[in-house]
């Protein structure tokens, strides 16, 4: 028997669940081969704009895969100018039978991508984060904050938007979690004035520029999922220390990496995986002066451990 | 707000649709390129063997995307020795919200397949059917049977199974639409004496052979969907006089056209699409002495139609 749960049954139980560490066991496994994860399903629509993504698989010698569709629509016939839903299936390997259906609405996808920004930070955020830079003020720009907050001590931040209107409701949303917002329409300040920030827009052209950021920043960049989808000037790439992936083979075909890949500014066996720099701290920042990049374009082992999570809480799944 | 169609509930209303029309239009549509159709997304298991089929897309300037995913598994853990299930969902263009799930259990994908087998039988079964073989006694060969007895007024048929047991089942099940049925344990004998014939098993080696079928017949081959299955010896792709596949761009990967194209028993010039067939007759078959072969791997158009039309009955989606 299928079990439907819906959003609001979901969002009670969200707090509940460790999922920093679900997400991070996921990246972990997946770099180390043990996560069967075929490339993206996609539906691109360009007028209005929007993508529908089907990200699946399953952990090698688990009980269960988990196919996860989400769509993000841009345009005027959306209700809300940035449209995002989504649902996840969980089924059990050796007969197929749908266990559950996740109607989490989106509200998943937008939470494991936080969390991925936050095990990024575990490894990457520099050692004294002056301020914290958000390139969006979108749901996605509220949920990294969110995550990170029990890992980067720094409550100062600055957050650039399209229009002073979403940045007043982002800091009157966001204020009341602890931090100290500042706000502005221009990315240069972003760039000029903060060490670790976060771009979450679905931009298709580059919003941050090599000569304005600063030696030793962090970039987590995690609007772009797609291959047209690109916040990030090619050289900022090209000149950081560090480039790590969420996947690498998913980064050869979509995200910041493969811009950078195509202009020639970056080789690829400069890319290293997020799950091994979890496993191998030494191939992760070694110094404040470093300057780090991180592509997170979205894999499905965070799908497949965030639905999993979900499952186990309401026991549909036996705990691991 | 998604409504949820359970599986008893999509059954009363299919005898009210007609789904052979549905189909031939999607199949027409899509040989005309209207129809975006992605690569099929899917999960191979081994032990015990089983394949997930995600099949999605969409007619352009339509109102809706489908995606379908469908699973079969066929070892010893499986309730039933060949245990299928699936769903459909059906979403809202321009918002991606979802509009329904059908909880179909794998019952409309069968449908689909059945309902392009009579599409084929339409143009391609020989004016004079001496007798029908089915290679298969399982759902599918009972559902091939019940949606041409529209299309092709012989009612003799032959079956062949594994073993007796699953054959006097067949038997004792199929008789009472009007049939009348014989079986056998050897493919050869369908081959032989048969004019029209239907393969539907998920073997992953020939089970008929060129010298064996008799010339005027003509074969639709349904069983192989993934690259690995195989029903039939290429040589009967080659000795063919007319080769059709249900999709050109998905036989080349998967199915029998794939197996003869990888023998260099065939070339890929003599393909013709189903939905080109149904266009212009004069590419169909046109005489009784001609050998013909359709390939029917599942085209993501037949769940978009049938998954509409299920939805149109319950007043989902708008009438077209």
């Amino acid at each position: 028997m299928t079990r439907i749960l819906h959003r609001s049954e979901i969002e009670q139980v969200l707090p509940d669940i460790d999922i920093i560490q679900w997400i991070e066991e996921g990246f972990i496994a997946y770099s180390r081969g043990k996560v069967v994860v075929p490339p993206v399903g996609e539906l691109i629509f360009k007028e209005p704009p929007g993508d529908v993504h089907i990200k699946y698989g399953y952990i090698i010698n688990d009980e269960h895969y988990v196919i996860k569709i989400a769509s993000g629509f841009y345009g005027p016939y959306a209700e809300d100018p940035s449209y995002q839903s989504g649902l996840m299936l969980v089924f059990k390997q050796r007969t197929g039978e749908l266990i559950a259906i996740l109607l989490d609405e989106g509200l998943l996808t937008n939470v494991r991508t936080a969390a991925a920004g936050a095990v990024t930070a575990k490894c990457l955020a520099p050692k004294k984060v002056r301020r914290i830079g958000l390139v969006g003020a979108g749901i996605q720009a509220r949920l990294q904050l969110e995550y990170i907050k029990g890992i980067v001590a720094c409550r100062d931040v600055l957050v650039w938007g399209l229009n002073q209107k979403e940045l007043d409701v982002y800091k009157t949303d966001m204020e009341p979690l602890g931090f100290c917002i500042q706000t502005t329409q221009n990315t240069e300040d972003i760039a000029r004035n903060c060490n670790f920030i976060i771009t979450a827009t679905p931009s298709q052209s580059p919003l941050l520029f090599a000569e304005h950021i600063q030696t030793g920043t962090h970039i987590t960049a995690v609007g772009s999922d797609t291959p047209e989808k690109q916040e990030l000037d090619p050289q900022i790439l090209h000149m950081a220390d560090l480039i790590v992936a969420d996947s690498i083979s998913q980064c050869l075909e979509r995200g910041e990496i493969h811009h950078a890949l195509k202009a020639g500014q970056i080789h690829k066996d400069r890319i290293v995986e997020l799950g091994e720099i979890l496993s191998d701290p030494l191939k992760s920042r070694t110094s404040d002066n470093q300057t780090t990049v991180a592509d997170l374009t979205g894999v499905a082992v965070q799908d497949i451990q965030i639905a999993k999570a979900v499952c186990e809480k309401f026991g549909l799944i036996k705990a691991v």
